[in-house]
């Protein structure tokens, strides 16, 4: 079932404690309900700084961790869909950069392991290598919800158009996309990639990054957005801390397929794009 | 063999009449020849106004057509790699959208079939159906030249990422789009299409409009723009009849893909696309 929903990203300042990153989402979430969200969405490494160094350090097993409870409790109290950014998960010897979802009852119902680890060396001296801790995820995640289903991917994940039309063919209406460009990347790319997987593929896209800390060795953009299957960003913020909404209707997508047919109009005799899965 | 080089763009003004639009090509190719071009692009259907109903009427058989001879010959005579816009072709009873590519001795090296058709009603109330006259492509482009690889598709080739990702694959380092969009979808999307398509395959994009005639049946966006890799737009035109350049240096390609080594991390084991030729 698809139906008209209100979704509410929390773009928090992460800080260097976690206990306080959860007291912050917690009630970043508890707001963005309050004003009416049925689907909740927090950003990239909201529990732990954005540091290779630290993530062995915060990661947590799920259920156990304390993050999942929190997520998890969250997301019954408000009678919401979490989509809990993401976080440090250990998991049988490895660590992964993971997305927990949560449900209206606090039930858990999907979570996406990153896929792309972010391992780059950029001309402005920012060097960045998650794979010196994380392991690389292995699936491509669509969650269904009682509004719209759900493409749930994380930060590099978004450059692969790839990945985008799979979770789209796969029956994604929204993409989900916890994040945190940097001072770099952001201002040349993060837009343009949000905006372009939402026309390509004519679904929305959320993306919830991190709020700018000058201090951090990791400088996130912020500029958390939601866009609409036409490309038109229909909410944004600017780089510091804040709660941005949008009205989603899956209804538009159809109305956009029906004019430009895209989909319809791939050449799938020319071109094979399948999962490995 | 890859070098620096300069590339023009011709975006031309296409008249009623076949002759005007074939004089004024040559003219233009002379000047970007001139002003030190060694790569001279032309728009879409620059012999024929855009007009399904014309195509049939406008349509050339190769190589015995005046259009390929002038392309011919300019290619020749001003010692250029010329991609020739595209035109109208009969061959085998079909119409094709078709991109001619000559080289500095007038030699033909390849063409491009538009391979995905425009058939689309806009909620604006613009409708076009090229599948009214015109058969679909089914090859895939990819043009040798003595300074860089280039990927050769037509205006809504564009729209799909796996095309262009398979190019760049087959070894294109620029790919080259004459085009025209429309004022409904061109300030929609154009710039962001072009733009994405070169940073999500680090790569050079040459989209080569029609200028804008305001009386036309089908009005064309012009804004005729050259990016680089790294998504900035490096030359671009505005609406009326000009020619843009751009210096090209596909080694800013290695250096960009050193940084931020997206095809090398893409997830092959997650996703697989392939052209199926």
């Amino acid at each position: 079932m698809k139906r008209k929903f209100k979704a509410g990203v929390c773009q928090m300042l992460v800080a260097g404690q976690k206990d306080d990153n959860l007291a912050k989402a917690r009630s970043m979430i508890r707001e963005a309900a309050a004003n009416g969200s049925e689907i909740v969405v927090l950003p990239e490494m909201f529990n732990c700084p954005y540091n290779s160094r630290l993530f062995p350090q915060y990661a947590e097993s799920f259920p156990a961790g304390k993050t999942f409870k929190m997520l998890s409790e969250a997301a019954a109290a408000e009678g919401i869909y979490l989509v809990g950014g993401s976080l440090p998960e250990r998991e049988n010897g490895n660590i992964f950069n993971t997305s927990f979802v949560f449900g209206p009852q606090g039930e858990f119902l999907a979570k996406h392991q990153k896929i792309h680890l972010f391992d780059v060396d950029l001309p402005d001296g920012l060097s960045f290598h998650e794979s010196k801790t994380l392991a690389r995820g292995k699936v491509i995640t669509v969650v269904k919800t009682a509004v719209a289903n759900l493409g749930v991917a994380i930060c590099y994940d978004i450059r692969f158009p790839e990945l985008s039309r799979l979770m789209v063919l796969m029956g994604a209406d929204v993409i989900v996309l916890p994040a945190s460009f940097n001072m770099n990347t952001g201002p040349a790319h993060w837009e343009l990639l949000l905006r372009t997987r939402a026309v390509d593929n004519q679904v929305f896209v959320i993306g919830a990054a991190t709020a700018r800390d000058t201090s951090a060795s990791y400088v996130s953009y912020g500029n958390s957005a939601i866009v609409g299957p036409w490309g038109d960003i229909i909410a944004r913020a600017d780089e510091k801390e804040t709660i941005i909404y949008a009205d989603i209707d899956p209804g538009e997508i159809d109305k956009i397929r029906e004019a430009l047919p895209l989909l319809k109009h791939r050449r799938t005799d020319i071109y094979h794009i399948k999962s490995q899965q």
